[in-house]
């Protein structure tokens, strides 16, 4: 195990993220006090920040370093994706536990640089700290003409949803199972994959502006993110079960399966897959439809209409001081 | 103790950071997927992160969490100020541990709140997480007409230090020590002072757009900053011992005496003051003379020039890997 002085490892990333640079806005990038960035134009500018935590968001025995880079990267990105934004670029802040050996931040920052490449989001500087405990502290800028917020739902606007539903919580209980993947039945390995490698889904996004009225990434669960929404907007959402059924699919119901969920339960508690929920008056090309907006009555914000009715729900999903 | 759940400390930060808002350039704050800012107009977008540890940068026995706050938020605008950068807007993203109460939640967001009023850099977003370590990242975007960076010192500049020289050393090294504070000769108090509610310099930093040829701040130490700085523009600095001292002034020296180490010793190795070392071939108001820019012959990139000659330094400072 071998650990360089900081300056070394400033140099490791720089060389390491030189790959995702190239991006016409950036003046100056890693190396010097501050990212420079040239955003003449129009447009609005969309910022956002995101961290993973070792113990927290994954562990090392689960998952490769270059997995936890990739979906740091994704995660933080999937905000400008529920936006309708374009990224720019992104700072990549590091705390390092005594663990992570060069190798480790080797492997860590190819899989940031990898999901970087992916969505044209240049690394262009950072920050690294020592610490007992690893995290991944990830901010983009990006630009959109309209950004899309989660205040503007209005009743009679459909709710569609571009994305995997419930599959990276499936594949985060499958890679923490003892025994690991080996046992995976059928559909699972798409499970293993969604957890491991999610995809901010910035090309959806881009269907948003000018139509959409309201977006918000699934991240932290179906039901507590759509909550979130239908409060934001001061509406009421209905989830119709059925059509969240045929969006999950498959592979769904064979997640479910392994969790010993219900479908529509863990298409209602997953997070992680990073769709995005949408409301808007008219379709939205590569979504599909879920569900319905309607006016708020004092009843509760957010309902499955299923066959037996339309039930109430409540903002479940994962909470990290609960 | 008491910690609410993480929708209802979300709540808790954005009434508390309501009060650093009203920046016009800022369009949606705290509480959607991403902030969204207005930056038409010319300039350069200025960006920057930096992070502070838990047991690394600070322990909470020896600082308050308003103090962890406002140091937090300090640190990573002093990036800024070294690019000849103004704020426009900061991120919060905090990874918290179980001892971080409500109540401490409360005086943290304090402290933060503090400094981006002092500084017009509005929280207009951020991340919560849980961690077994507290850390704080701060990441703030500014504009600049033409951003100053470390690259561009030129032989014949001379080289000009705003702000204070070690004492955030010396102030550390007073709290970390048994018995504390009580026991203070005169001039530490400054020092603790110095250490816990550290200045970022933007307002000095509005002195080199046009003027400055390159500037650094000094985090890590004025040894190993300058030498950063030398090795970006590709030249020898000569830092002058009886302008340093000069600069220091009593509480350098008295620092010193606390910390057994002469004067020249501390302004050398200490760091946490964000001062900000610059070239020029011009005088910087609100900046002193330290030193000078000399061509670099092959024969080390940094030196001081005592009464017994120049001599030799080497890059002393905190790293975080060493």
């Amino acid at each position: 195990m071998s650990t360089r002085s900081e300056l070394a490892r400033v140099e490791l990333l720089r060389a390491r993220f030189a790959s995702t640079a190239g991006a016409e806005a950036v003046t100056v990038g890693i190396g010097d006090d501050a990212a420079v960035l040239s955003v003449a134009g129009d447009g609005e500018l969309v910022w956002t920040v995101d961290a993973q935590v070792d113990g927290t968001h994954f562990r090392t025995d689960w998952v490769s370093w270059a997995d936890v880079g990739w979906r740091s990267f994704m995660a933080a990105a999937s905000d400008l994706a529920a936006m309708g934004a374009r990224p720019v670029a992104a700072l990549s802040s590091l705390i390092l536990a005594a663990e992570v050996d060069d190798g480790a931040l080797e492997a860590l920052a190819a899989g940031q640089a990898e999901a970087a490449a992916e969505l044209r989001a240049p690394i262009v500087g950072g920050n690294l700290a020592r610490g007992r405990e690893t995290s991944i502290t990830t901010t983009l800028v990006g630009r959109a003409r309209t950004p899309v917020l989660r205040s503007g739902a209005r009743p009679g606007d459909g709710l569609w949803l571009a994305g995997p539903l419930g599959l990276a919580r499936a594949g985060l209980a499958l890679v923490a199972k003892p025994g690991g993947v080996a046992a995976l039945e059928e559909g699972a390995a798409a499970c293993v994959q969604a957890w491991r490698r999610p995809i901010a889904r910035l090309r959806d996004g881009q269907e948003l502006p000018g139509r959409a009225s309201a977006c918000i990434d699934v991240s932290d669960g179906l039901a507590r993110d759509a909550w979130q929404l239908a409060v934001a907007s001061g509406v009421m959402l209905v989830l119709e079960e059925a059509a969240l059924l045929a969006a999950g699919g498959a592979a769904l119901s064979s997640g479910a399966r392994a969790l010993g969920l219900t479908p529509l339960e863990l298409a209602l508690v997953g997070g992680e897959d990073y769709a995005l929920l949408a409301a808007s008056p008219v379709p939205l090309s590569g979504f599909v439809r879920v569900g319905r907006v309607e006016e708020h009555t004092g009843g509760g914000r957010l309902f499955t209409a299923t066959a037996l009715g339309v039930v109430p729900l409540e903002p479940r999903g994962f909470d990290h001081f609960a």
